[in-house]
């Protein structure tokens, strides 16, 4: 992991500072809420992932901070209306935005945010950017409005959960690998397998958040364990859970689902089932394949320093304990 | 009016149908308050301006909709969040978004036709339209949040207004004009004319609506008389109001400006002295001198159909009752 720690500390200080530049030349009712979510120490994937296509395919020049920070911020929009329509607590461990600024502030800062994003990766001239872009946008309110409408069904089945999690996660990952490709000059073929590479690596990356959320104490990652359990969420390891019981466990644990105030006890007893037959442990191996059918995706590519990170980002995605 | 009246009637079908089949592809969760918002009667002055404008440069093609139509659905984006921030009761004479779908449905059904929007207008590949809206998403975000922000500050004087009014309306408009030469491939001094055009419209367009508040009765506008001035929002009919009153009139104003429940007996004589000294048909005046800015700009345009319904278009702004 030695080359993808070096390339992350040589180059997330610039991002971070684009990012804050930005955020700071918003309005003043929505500039603090923004620095709020965005300095809520995120990832910073979408911006790297950009970054490294580009440079893979070649790009040397320095002004790709504003579309590969677009991704980041558009990113940082839909958190802001989830978390608010979600009556959410927290974020990264900190007092969600809602509750620290107020809804009015909360939601404009999101509509801000999203109008800055795109505006920024107008800035190029650039119509394939603009259009990945725009893409990009329409999936994202797309798998958002879906993960409302459907990750709350204690029915919901292996494919529906696959279609919500590359709605809301994997689609703005592959837009941000194809925006590096792009802005490089790559052609069609070459962005489709970054795009490749960037759908694999955020369900990748969504399969290990849901597998996370049953197997990594608060302290890691900011939310409580079993935090989707409680708020019904329907995620892999329950869908492994509810494929492997038989007819009275099922209708006890949908039952259970469609309760909005589980008992402690109850909420203890579907944990320790989770648990006890490994579906945390079984959603990682999962995510495991995506992460190989990523890594693949990069096999054509000329060997270098970037390629080196980018699958070490992959492996990485899978390792993480928070 | 003439032109004008068979001009809209001639092409005002297809815009509708192509925003309800756009309305159509939204996601279920989203799709009736997209639905609602867009069939509750706007005047489709965004659409009708950019293929005005297209038509002008000598654009002959029909595949205007796409990017005449992104500027009506942002501008629909804008109300179903303003109204949920403002608990609107009523848009356009009908019961307001969020009180008849909930708050989750319309808020993520504005995510949802910002998002369509945006990637309506990237269709065409022309990196012009894309900046131009990326900007117009911008601006419109920044007049929003600016509104809610200042308006309804009692002590709000003319200068700020008309940065409201612009940011609010008058950007959109402008937007909407020069996506319409953009898209003709007008020279840049072509877009510019239309565009100051679209801004001294929208200008005069606000100016007209904030005075037919104080002067059209609620079943013409679908609003109650004086509904700003009971939501305590500042516009320029007040602020003429201010401006001409002495010491004691002003505080007292100032003073009921601020005063959340306005008593039915202040209400009525602060519209009374809007009323006695004439301020909505003041504001009106304004309006005008605007109107004839607008019109001004098209001096240099080869005269024909669409020049002549840009005229009509522009009076028609001055003299409508709703």
């Amino acid at each position: 992991m030695n080359e993808l720690l070096r390339y992350f500390s040589r180059e997330l200080p610039a991002i971070n500072d684009f990012l804050e530049t930005e955020a700071d030349q918003l309005n003043g009712l929505v500039k603090e809420v923004a620095k709020h979510i965005i300095g809520s120490g995120g990832k910073r994937i979408r911006p790297m992932l950009t970054l490294l296509f580009a440079r893979a395919h070649g790009y040397e020049k320095d002004d790709y901070h504003a579309i590969a920070c677009s991704l980041e911020l558009l990113h940082s929009a839909t958190l802001l209306h989830d978390d608010y329509l979600d009556d959410a607590e927290l974020r990264r461990g900190k007092e969600a935005s809602h509750l620290k600024f107020g809804r009015t502030e909360t939601i404009l800062a999101g509509d801000a945010l999203l109008a800055l994003a795109n505006e920024m990766g107008a800035r190029y001239g650039n119509a394939r950017l603009s259009w990945l872009l725009a893409k990009g946008i329409m999936e994202t309110a797309v798998g958002e409005i879906e993960e409302i409408q459907f990750s709350k069904n204690p029915e919901l089945d292996r494919e529906r959960y696959m279609e919500i999690i590359i709605g809301k996660t994997a689609r703005l990952i592959e837009c941000a690998c194809r925006c590096g490709a792009a802005l490089a000059g790559a052609t069609p073929e070459e962005e489709d397998l970054a795009g490749e590479y960037g759908l694999n690596l955020g369900i990748a990356f969504q399969l290990v958040d849901d597998a996370l959320d049953y197997a990594s104490p608060t302290s890691e990652t900011g939310k409580p364990e079993g935090g989707d359990l409680k708020e019904g969420k329907v995620t892999l390891p329950l869908i492994l859970l509810m494929e492997d019981s038989n007819e009275a466990e099922s209708r006890e644990l949908l039952d259970a689902l469609k309760t909005t105030d589980l008992e402690e006890e109850r909420f203890e007893a579907i944990l320790g089932r989770v648990k006890e037959g490994r579906y945390s442990e079984k959603t990682r191996e999962e995510a495991a394949m995506y992460v190989e059918k990523a890594k693949r995706c990069l096999d054509g590519f000329t060997p270098g320093e970037e390629v080196e990170v980018l699958k070490q980002a992959a492996d990485f995605v899978l390792t993480r304990t928070k």
